[in-house]
């Protein structure tokens, strides 16, 4: 199943467009973890168990791993979700953007090494460093539209022929870059009118937004502009909200995540009809 | 020393802007490194000790070690040409791009990790994904401009307000991210005039220029686009034509490589003056 049709199956079998996000900040794990070789794992693992029900989606964040030296345990995290949880896509978000025979090595890492089914890809350098990654049939490929951290707009806000650049690079991925099929966008939550309008460009095609924790009060408003017609089209993705719930030292922080992630994934679902 | 003036000092002692970059590419590497367990390491080794003489900079491309999972190797490598030749800059070349907490776990993967003097990071997400490395006050970030691809045209040319997006880029690191002096810009050889149209530009910054081989007939003009004043002011990069430059089995990749990095230096010098 390509990662299209495996989104789509997520979407319905767990009543849910929330991704669950890694980002293993060992200064924030729980203390049995930061001593623990192999704790960063072991976290994740147990947010991976509380949570797959709720998720469409897990995505770790590779540059958590890399700056540990960690590469091991995220192969063994991506494994894991893998053979347990092989109806939920995995993403490896590593921004990845290079050319020719570079951005097939970094295809191997993400869709071979790591096994993930979709990568995500920065699309500053053009056609020819996404082109590569299509060579896996069967994978995604998951490029930066519009996002939401305040420098977002110095370049992505810029004024092409009457239209912020980030509609352009929506319009090049719609028309040209996703021609099998296998493309998505990333558009941050923060701006919900502009969520819309790359939704009106791109039709169907689904999109990676980060920026709603549980507390985000604009949860509505970036469901009700980011939806398809269905009710769907959208992996909405919380990380350190769900991660680090837990309030209180000693409290389980995988009950707490998985509480943060159903209230989540509810105030999500509560308006995708309608 | 910090990376500018250690950038500097290299162009200076070694009398050269050749910049020998590190792309492993197993199916390439003479038959002993790949049986090698340790080979990609071997392999880099014996280049960097057959040029480091004739060297700006050396620039490991990290995709090629991350494919491999080679991460350890890659350390080895960095830490030898460290500790070996530590008056020549160590540029890895990475392409970054993520915000805030995550930007700030990629430069310590950068910069730590790999004790790299300098990364490349992609400008697409804004000024808050390039600030982080900044906290790194001796360590550079090399922003790509203007790539010489195909597909580079597909972003980079756009039109913004009369000039193409790749100008507003120059303009930006020039007159806003550079107000450390830590920055230099990625410019493609490909097109002289555009190389000229960002010197005009920036005024001294470096710039990391890739597209030139020992072969490559546009040497002269992009020499005479992209010099400073003082006819330095680039590492003109040069991966495969080096690492492969042996032609037949048997022949010395070591000895090839250093003939092919001394006639490439060679045919820069000749066009830094005048």
């Amino acid at each position: 199943m390509n990662f299209i049709n495996k989104l789509n199956a997520a979407w319905t079998a767990n009543d849910s467009l929330l991704c669950v996000g890694l980002d293993p900040d060992m200064a924030k794990l729980p203390p049995q973890f930061q001593q623990d070789p192999n704790g960063i794992f072991n976290f994740c693992k147990e947010i991976i168990d509380a949570t797959a029900d709720l998720a469409c989606s897990f995505k770790p964040q590779i540059a958590y791993f890399a700056a540990l030296s960690a590469e091991r345990q995220l192969e063994d995290i991506c494994a894991y979700a893998r053979e347990n949880y092989p109806h939920i896509p995995l993403i490896l978000d590593a921004k990845r953007g290079d050319i020719g025979a570079t951005a097939r090595q970094y295809a191997r890492e993400a869709y071979d090494r790591y096994g993930a089914d979709a990568v995500t890809v920065n699309p500053y350098m053009g056609s020819d460093s996404v082109e590569p990654y299509m060579e896996w049939a069967d994978r995604g490929v998951i490029i930066l539209c519009r996002t939401s951290n305040a420098g977002g707009s110095d370049l992505q806000f810029l004024n092409v022929d009457g239209k912020p650049l980030y509609q352009h690079v929506a319009r090049l991925v719609a028309e040209k870059w996703n021609s099998n099929g296998q493309c998505a966008l990333v558009v941050g939550a923060t701006f919900p009118e502009e969520l819309a309008q790359v939704r009106a460009i791109i039709g169907d095609m689904p999109l990676l937004v980060p920026g709603v924790g549980a507390q985000g009060g604009d949860v509505e408003a970036t469901v009700k502009s980011g939806r398809t017609a269905n009710g769907a089209g959208m992996m909405i993705n919380s990380s350190r909200a769900i991660l680090y719930a837990a309030q209180q030292p000693g409290e389980d922080f995988a009950m707490a995540a998985r509480r943060v992630a159903l209230e989540t994934r509810d105030a999500i679902n509560a308006h995708r009809a309608g």
